[in-house]
């Protein structure tokens, strides 16, 4: 293995769902839907496959795909994009976050990152020879300190890699903090990258605000999100980027070597979604919010305290809160194995040392009636 | 853009198939077939992304598509194969060989490639930071100079990186160059990446060996295949890697952190194609045969003499042997937009100078009638 990636073992969401199957655990664990996207999405995917032509599509996305981004982000966020040149898709944001990595920085380039971070952003940033600088978000209401996230910033800094709304912390940056990181990324004149594939999934009075729009912003932002997150089908791995023609031709050169391209059927049945009228975006939004209530619910009602969840899949429940007094892998470790529910432990999206780490995980974008198996389990076990 | 990929244009396949749409030449550049492939492997996975789940599979693949390739694995080419631990599927060949330079390669690391070369591999190798270490193969037959390429191995040497049957050159390399191969991987310690997506389109009484085969290089050795080439389905991008547990686990820690995994019914439904029977393989290999022979006489009739062609997609036409005096850029260039048929040009695929370049590269897997046709307009402009 290369050295960087010896340091990394499999991805926590592999390791908790393998769990999770071998003790027939209900997976509250890696983050996915238990019930696929629109029918009608699956339809057109299905018909143009059979249909044909499935050979390579353009390296930066189908037209039809790229056309459907650029209108969403106009109608969601204002933004004006030309989307042959400010658009690319890749296999999932997985991909968009790697290429973006690889893409844009040189070693030792340093790169600022918020904790708790989603598993894949560290690897990639060593891979490509960045210095990660840390600034850490604490529970329960993860709020960016101020001080900390200056001094994080410094002549080397490359890039802000950013996740709003957040996984793991359920948390959707407010315009003020997103203004502190704009005025910074301008003054140190870097680019940001904001993993943005839960910006459907908000709930209550919070909205998702894009960096992208953010004055000075659109110059040097990277905004990425997935048909994963916002159509229930994560398997189908498309996810798209928008960018500045600049920015995005930077992205694409190490997109065209770690891919090239993505299936054409599933890129025009994602194109179809994408404009689908606000009352698919508003169900899916408020199915969400209500799963959150009544999961959160359940929690409290067996003694747990949880951490505020304004957004993603995910809620924290506190294992102290309970009198557990072990560490959240082995919570979580006891729980998939005794209590047949997996959930994933909080300190693996942590990297820096002393972190509090607390918390264990759960994905709430599941049946009711599997949420409350879930609840019902927990509770027996406790 | 990281300096490394600042040297880098735009694949060179999307450059020449832009430029044949533009002029509405019959595009002979990049390599993909006019005929996507069987119907019935595109009902399966219409199916099974109708019926779903779509969420995300296991990293590694699933389970149905890891048991076909190690069935695939033992039926061609008599290898044991544990599916569980030793394959893993990527989104295309593309991702497999992305990741097993950034899963394997440390800064500073020698890989020895031939040149021609695919046009991803030096800067996934660069990305890295991994050093190259060019051995040439000259027409008409690309045979290896066995000094030069004992010359490449150092202590240094990580990895060789090759690909057999070879893109552009349509060599498929024989018995004793693998064993030439193999015996210096061996004392020098080294992987071997072998891209091998061609392995079903090798024509005449040559046959694929692959290098996983060799005595000594089972432990040493990722052999890389992909369903583009072998179900002419190119936009599908599912690729897959055999190599022993230990290997493909390092490749897969790489893998992981790029795609994560790839959509679960398209892998289905290529599952579902390698296990057919013997007479479609040889019917693909006996219709590209066929194309081929036909292009290659229509070539020849025009008066270009043609470099040897024992398998791929591609054969290469001398540029010089009909008096043109310029490069084989301005030579495709001035075809695509004035003769109307795109070619690559040979120069695209060197990297170290001074190599001789007066080729252009002509895909063959087309339909006759388009073949016919391209010969006619190139017969018609000389
Ligand atoms: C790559 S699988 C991870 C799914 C996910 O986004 C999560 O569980 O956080
Ligand atoms: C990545 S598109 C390239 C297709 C191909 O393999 C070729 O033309 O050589």
């Amino acid at each position: 293995t290369s050295n960087v990636l010896a340091g990394f073992g499999t991805t926590i969401f592999e390791v908790m769902s393998k769990l999770a199957i071998e003790h027939q655990a209900i997976n509250l664990g890696q983050g996915f839907p238990d019930q696929d996207g629109p029918a009608d999405i699956r339809a057109v995917a299905a018909r143009e496959g059979e249909e044909g032509p499935n050979q390579y599509p353009p390296m930066m996305g189908v037209p039809e795909l790229r056309q459907a981004v650029a209108e969403h982000d106009s109608r969601f966020y204002g933004l004006s994009v030309n989307w042959q040149t400010d658009v690319l898709v890749t296999s999932g944001a997985t991909e968009s976050l790697a290429a973006s990595m690889l893409g844009l920085i040189n070693p030792g380039d340093e790169v600022v990152l918020f904790e708790p971070l989603y598993d894949c952003y560290l690897p990639m940033i060593k891979l490509a020879g960045g210095i990660p600088k840390f600034v850490r978000l604490d529970p329960p209401n993860w709020e960016i300190d101020e001080s900390k996230l200056r001094a994080a910033f410094s002549d080397k800094t490359k890039l802000i890699l950013m996740n709003s709304p957040m996984n793991p912390t359920g948390k959707v940056f407010s315009r003020e903090e997103l203004e502190l990181i704009a005025e910074l990324a301008i003054k140190h004149d870097t680019y940001a990258i904001c993993d943005e594939v839960y910006e459907h999934i908000v709930f209550g009075d919070r909205k998702h605000l894009s960096l992208l729009t953010l004055p000075g912003m659109g110059e040097r932002t990277a905004r990425i999100a997935s048909a994963g997150k916002t159509f229930s089908l994560t398997g189908w791995k498309v996810g798209y980027l928008t960018a500045t023609a600049e920015l995005t031709s930077r992205i694409a050169k190490a997109h065209q070597f770690l891919t090239f391209t993505t299936a054409p059927n599933l890129q025009k049945a994602v194109a179809y979604g994408l404009a689908k009228e606000d009352a698919f975006y508003e169900d899916l939004k408020n199915s969400m919010q209500s799963k959150r209530d009544r999961f959160r619910d359940g929690l409290q009602r067996i003694g747990f305290t949880t951490a505020d969840c304004d957004g993603t899949y995910f809620i924290n429940a506190d294992i102290s809160s309970i009198g557990f007094d072990g560490t959240d892998e082995e919570f979580c470790r006891l729980i998939t194995t005794e209590a047949g529910v997996a959930a994933v432990p909080f300190s693996a999206f942590y990297q820096s040392e002393g972190a509090r780490t607390n918390f264990a995980r759960f994905c709430f974008c599941k049946r009711d009636e599997v949420l409350d198996a879930a609840i019902e389990k927990l509770q027996d076990f406790f």
